[in-house]
């Protein structure tokens, strides 16, 4: 297979043809023209005040519950510094976001994996655990289009979860940057929109719907713990950075944000259903799978035995990355696999899930 | 005086007149058309390539050597961080910069404030505390036009200290962003250039020779350590902002960055002069200070019993407005204030210092 180039489903990241480059260069034009002081002045740690106040709007909450900061993973940090001691019991979803269980051990969480169904995580596993005396402090939540289980969380459970943690005093985190990427379907609402008790903190991002490289994400949530959290982002950085935040301003204001959104959702609708169908073809009933209604991600089961540190090597071998189903989980997911279609076109789906199949037969022919 | 509006010298800021707006639009757009996927694309944790290489060109060390931050706050919290338990010894300067007392303590450092001279750190008390036992990870030097002081370090001190921190095995932390500010005299060769014992880490920014709302810093320093701070930083945001980075990089590689260090300088040179000026005129022997060679501060020492909080309620009163000398030091500092003479106009300056000496002169009038 020498010159042969590898195909990625590894990195949750779209491909440049589907982020609007020049609509991004005008938006910055625009930007530092009608206001070069907010672009390139200090700014506050809140974030630039027009993107506050587009976010504020869009969620309808006061700005004072809004900190924009450089990247949404950059606000999970600073949340979790605010709300997670070394010990403190969090929730995360099993499987969840490799970066996020990271991030929790690295402070000394003490997680308590619930595992995710086909409409989000399994409510009444969380129930039991916290009748069986757990007290979490937060519970992590990807609420649409799971990273990396591709599911979205129902309403019923959206509700219920609120209920829960307003019961057991804990913060639910909504962690939500594929929200808009939806291809089918009715949207849900929000938690944040659905709680009334201060107990959701909702972060989200522009990653994905104006550009990663740009790196703004968000924080909304209750007034008191934002201020607590403006506190430490000036601390830590003074302002994030005005230039970024205000081409995004001007991105949003002047509905650029909306056609990108459509090209961001007509393509990978096109890049889901085609990585269906070439599971389907080449993998029939060994690949299972939940086919998300939006977002990046699909997961695969593959036949239990399958080893999947071998699958991984294998299929490098063929010129197929993705990320292993271990990476994503405390224990388990041996068999499993992360797909991230956002980041081929059509036609390297088509091969690089035929390399994908190829080497599991290899494996599977070995095995035999 | 109703009406008046509030001339400030609190904020190390520069005026929007001494941005290079036009050029930094240009350079966005260079940037944007140029490389596209460098900009709004995930980066690296290291930064963005090209910037990266122009700075450690700059700075004649590898590239594996440096790591571009969102402002150089946010690299010193990676390296304080990195380096200092709470309980470990710290040298700071007395005065020293507000924002790295604070950054110190909360992360429970135990401070060992040296004072600083007209040349800079006053190295002889750092060698008699190292002489009775002081076991410091970390010292905290600004070597240029120093933030509040004003002053130099001497290259003597400079080689000293290298020399102590090689032979007491501790870190100098080279705070520099305000070096190529320099109106006149002889540039003096940084201490990471002095360096051979990998006893010095670096930092510097673009906020005062690009603009402060970029939000572009970094570090250089040994390997290992940079190589560490990488690691922090992706399972801190990923990437930095890559459009800014990019935007700065096509900034300094366009030459664009030479003028504007230049516009800077000049304007600033006018400044300092104007403020030396304006203090001699409106206080005359009340006021003590070392013109600084570079940058944006004065630090003025008024006559003994000056009461610094009175004379600040006294100042805003009068419309004008600057940071007491007790913000940058854990004690004393009373009877002085630090003046930011970067981002306000000479007619300004004049106004303001006019302000500030009617405030003493009505302070010292209640007193007598």
């Amino acid at each position: 297979m020498a010159g042969q180039s590898d195909i990625s489903f590894a990195r949750g990241a779209p491909s440049l043809d589907i982020i609007a480059v020049d609509e991004l260069k005008a938006a910055a034009d625009r930007a530092f023209s009608s206001d070069p002081k907010g672009a390139f002045s200090y700014g506050t740690a809140a974030g630039y005040a027009p993107l506050l106040e587009w976010i504020a709007g869009r969620h309808e909450v006061p700005e004072e519950q809004v900190i924009a900061t450089n990247g949404s993973m950059q606000a999970d940090a600073f949340l979790f510094d605010h709300l997670v001691q070394p010990g403190d019991t969090v929730v995360i979803e099993a499987p969840t976001y490799d970066r996020t269980l990271l991030a929790l051990q690295k402070l000394g969480a003490e997680l308590l994996a619930i595992p995710v169904e086909v409409d989000g995580l399994e409510v009444d596993a969380l129930e039991r655990a916290l009748s069986s005396g757990a007290r979490p402090k937060l519970a992590h939540v990807i609420p649409n289009f799971h990273n990396p289980a591709g599911v979205t969380l129902s309403l019923d459970k959206r509700r219920r979860l609120i209920e829960l943690a307003t019961e057991h005093d804990f913060v639910v985190f909504e962690d939500d940057p594929y929200a808009e990427l939806r291809f089918e379907g009715e949207p849900l609402p929000t938690m944040l929109s659905l709680d009334d008790s201060d107990s959701v903190v909702y972060a989200s991002s522009f990653s994905k719907t104006v550009c990663p490289g740009i790196r703004v994400g968000y924080l909304a949530g209750p007034q008191a713990l934002i201020k607590d959290i403006r506190k430490t982002a000036t601390e830590t950085y003074i302002s994030p950075s005005m230039v970024s935040q205000s081409i995004v301003a001007e991105f949003c204001r002047s509905g650029a944000i909306e056609s990108s959104i459509s090209t961001v959702k007509e393509a990978l609708h096109e890049r889901r259903d085609r990585t269906a169908e070439a599971l389907e073809r080449e993998l029939g009933d060994d690949a299972g799978f939940v086919k998300p209604e939006g977002g990046y991600f699909m997961w695969v089961d593959l036949p239990d035995g399958t080893d999947g540190d071998a699958l991984e090597m294998t299929a490098r071998q063929h010129g197929v990355i993705f990320v292993k189903g271990t990476d994503f989980l405390l224990e388990g997911g041996e068999s499993s696999l992360r797909i991230a279609y956002s980041g081929v076109t059509p036609a390297e789906i088509d091969d690089g899930v035929g390399r994908l199949a190829e080497a599991f037969r290899e494996l599977a022919g070995a095995r035999a």
